[in-house]
């Protein structure tokens, strides 16, 4: 593409290095900014460059977090003997999306993959076996993807655990609301088999 | 969706306000800048202000420029004698890609259309008149969008320039390549039979 202005071209080369969006898309949002006015412009630029610079990592949970702790962690109308595990920060905003979880969390910041080079030094294991011994956690939510990975984190960290006096649980797996039956593969669908429940159980969460 | 970080929640919302961004993109987005350096997000966040704060209209062509002259109408190279009559800054860069085009260009700004409540005066017809009657402007090809509104727009500015010797030309209109015959519109395949080329033209243009 050529360009009648050198500053139109940075800007849309600029937005063009962002995931999924190609030359022409970076145009077309570039265009709609030149029809902003400057001042919502600055604010785009300030707001982003801002959140870059003064984004940290929760001292507690590893989400991001604006001070030191989180506003998830620093919300006193959570539970906080409740710790949600989870890998990454999506996660945690996905789980916040169903509006169904008052707990706190933890980001592990990955899971356990001899594969891609990630040991347990290299994720937050050892902090959250920190929190559940001295902060009185009663109860850990394992809320990893259902995968090989996942699993062998979770095994690692149970045994971390060791007898130390911890609910353990994980959420269900199972056919997906929405999802069909004959399309399911066969490790959730014998899973969900093992794992069934009682038709009373499943009415009263519905 | 909730946040752990107020930091964060801002900039989802101010990419969310892109078009055809929706908050899951938006999030996806600044997760992206969250992963590079501080420096890599400053100079996306300036490269945008100073855009959107130093950016002009070109005085010639109206085109978006740097400085008082665009780009193209700075360029010595172009022949300035032959102008591409557009509506808006988008059909520039779309004839630019095709590096078919070595003359100057004239951004209309819009078509005449008064149920949009546009008329002459609102677009830049009167500039146009007097660069061709003062700057011995040989040929104005007319790349208007083929409807109503672009005809009224091209009738409106021939009558404009009376007896003014000046070659008027428009950019053919047919049936595109890799189109079908059967799905065209009639107007398309009707204009297209009528103005028919000649076979040698056709083959020298291929």
């Amino acid at each position: 593409m050529t360009f009648s202005s050198t500053l139109l071209e940075n800007a849309v080369n600029e937005f063009a290095k962002l995931p999924g969006i190609g030359k022409k898309t970076a145009l077309r949002l570039v265009l709609h900014q030149l029809k902003q006015s400057p001042e919502a412009v600055q604010l785009f630029a300030d707001t982003l460059a801002t959140m870059r610079q003064n984004i940290r990592f929760c001292t507690r949970c590893f989400n991001v977090s604006d001070g030191p702790l989180c506003n998830i962690c620093a919300n006193p109308q959570r539970r906080h003997s409740t710790i949600c595990v989870v890998e990454t920060l999506r996660d945690v905003i996905a789980i916040e999306a169903t509006q169904q979880y008052n707990g706190a969390y933890h980001v592990l910041g990955g899971v356990i993959s001899p594969l891609d080079g990630v040991g347990p030094d290299q994720l937050t294991i050892e902090t959250l076996v920190e929190r559940v011994k001295n902060d009185g956690i009663e109860e850990l939510i394992f809320a990893l993807n259902p995968n090989i990975q996942g699993d062998t984190t979770l095994y690692y960290i149970q045994k971390k655990l060791g007898t130390h006096p911890v609910k353990v649980t994980t959420i269900a797996r199972g056919i997906a609301f929405g999802g069909e039956l004959e399309y399911a593969d066969e490790m959730t669908l014998a899973r969900s088999l093992q794992n069934r429940m009682p038709i009373d159980a499943y009415i009263k969460s519905a």
